[in-house]
């Protein structure tokens, strides 16, 4: 089978090379940066170099691209895609991305699933990327409601024979409220964590604690504006209600009320544990 | 040596195992808790059990106590306590618990020096106490401004035997300033981030990153109250500062103001940068 891959960056690179290690299919990928391209085929991620004119030969293309380019390339390149084509994409938030990729794909005859793979690494770029980076992880589909169970899954053996762990189904409004708290507040948190003019001085000072909140703060500012832009409505709760949180404890120092100040320890404590059952 | 360990929880549990491991020095614990102290005999983490009345055979008395319960030490027990005697403390805060213990230490004659060792676990008491919790941390000693350095030679020779990989002196002050930022802080955001409605169900939407924000929400709420209460003025410091940075983003995010966004992304991917590079 032929698959190409659109975008060759932390994902997309790591997906080829997944690709390529672990199943027998042929891999030609596409970057918009020559040197990206020079280096994943001296790399041998790849059979060769995808040209848009050549997407028609493809029986699966992923799409690794930042949301905004995701959209263009769906818009623009939709009619180079062959009929019956599987085509998933891997941005991080699903319901622009999939309204999008539903309609071109009915307007052209292929097949279009959303994907989020759930893995990542605090670093970018196709020198970052790694075959192993899906192993244990976890694959989300967002199939429309009425997809093929054929299409859904071919893309599930796709993406297991690739090191996925597991692959869930969902839809594309569950999908963007769930990543608002499980990605993008994590990300928001730890950029602005590290903020404090105190935290420069950290060393000595800190043990693990800060090392787990601040790792993501070393994040691609252009990828993630767009996706937190994407996602602002579920985003901006997250962060009313974190903040809100904040607050309690807040005034509970402020009064030097320890009963107060247990009791919302406590209560997030056991929602930890009850949440850490459920793994 | 003979050395006094009091309070066998996470902390002192773990000292009294390194040094029992690492050094020949005799080690002799108390603890409030029966059941504790048989643990810890069986273990053969100790010499011997400690009876406050026989305080003055030690010749290192190591406080490892909450900061209330240790304050209380040092207010009644100080009188049984050796002429000489160096006596070093473990809290997470050092403000109030060395204006204390450098007073009682004046009065009685022995030395009295503040320390925080820079580890720690997600789990407290005796049974996740580890000989190994100290490999590569930091020690903070915090004595007074003119303690005898063939006193602080000593503390630093102890700690450095037990496996801490360096030992650093700093003020009470800015221990408490800096800690605020690079513990406490983060055991409060990520207590207040698995509040969040969704985070229940974050199963198959998280990966690293919400692993990494939460994992120290599962904390002692009776320490951390005496903690956070004890250093209310810096940790509402960076309670403020942190709403009112999580609030830019989340005006910019409202506005769709990418320009801003990207920004203020780019601002803590350099602060966190830096902040690496400085270790």
């Amino acid at each position: 089978m032929k698959i190409g891959v659109i975008g060759l960056g932390l994902i997309g690179g790591s997906l080829a090379k997944a690709l390529r290690a672990r199943t027998p299919h042929e891999v030609w990928g596409f970057d918009r940066c020559e040197e990206t391209l020079v280096a994943a085929c001296a790399s041998e991620s790849l059979q060769g170099v995808l040209s848009f004119s050549d997407l028609s030969s493809c029986q699966v293309i992923i799409i690794a691209l930042p949301p905004v380019a995701c959209l263009s390339f769906l818009r623009e390149q939709a009619a180079k895609i062959a009929p019956k084509t599987l085509v998933i994409d891997c941005c991080g938030v699903k319901r622009s991305i999939c309204k999008v990729g539903f309609e071109a794909a009915a307007k052209h005859g292929f097949h279009f699933i959303g994907g989020h793979p759930m893995a990542g690494r605090e670093f970018s770029g196709f020198q970052a990327a790694q075959a192993t980076l899906f192993n244990r992880a976890v694959m989300l589909l967002i199939p429309k409601a009425d997809e093929d169970q054929a299409v859904i899954a071919q893309a599930e053996e796709l993406f297991l024979s690739m090191g996925f762990v597991r692959v869930m189904q969902t839809s594309a409004e569950k999908h963007d409220e769930m990543i608002a708290i499980t990605s993008q507040l994590a990300h928001l948190v730890s950029n602005a964590y590290v903020k404090s003019p105190r935290a420069g001085q950290h060393r000595g000072f800190s043990a693990g604690s800060f090392a787990d909140l601040t790792r993501v703060a070393r994040l691609n500012e252009t990828l993630w504006t767009e996706l937190f832009l994407e996602n602002g409505d579920f985003l901006i709760r997250e962060i009313d209600e974190l903040t809100a949180s904040l607050n309690e404890y807040r005034q509970a120092i402020q009064d030097g009320d320890a009963a107060r100040l247990c009791a919302l320890l406590k209560a997030g404590r056991e929602c930890k544990e009850q949440q850490d059952e459920h793994r």
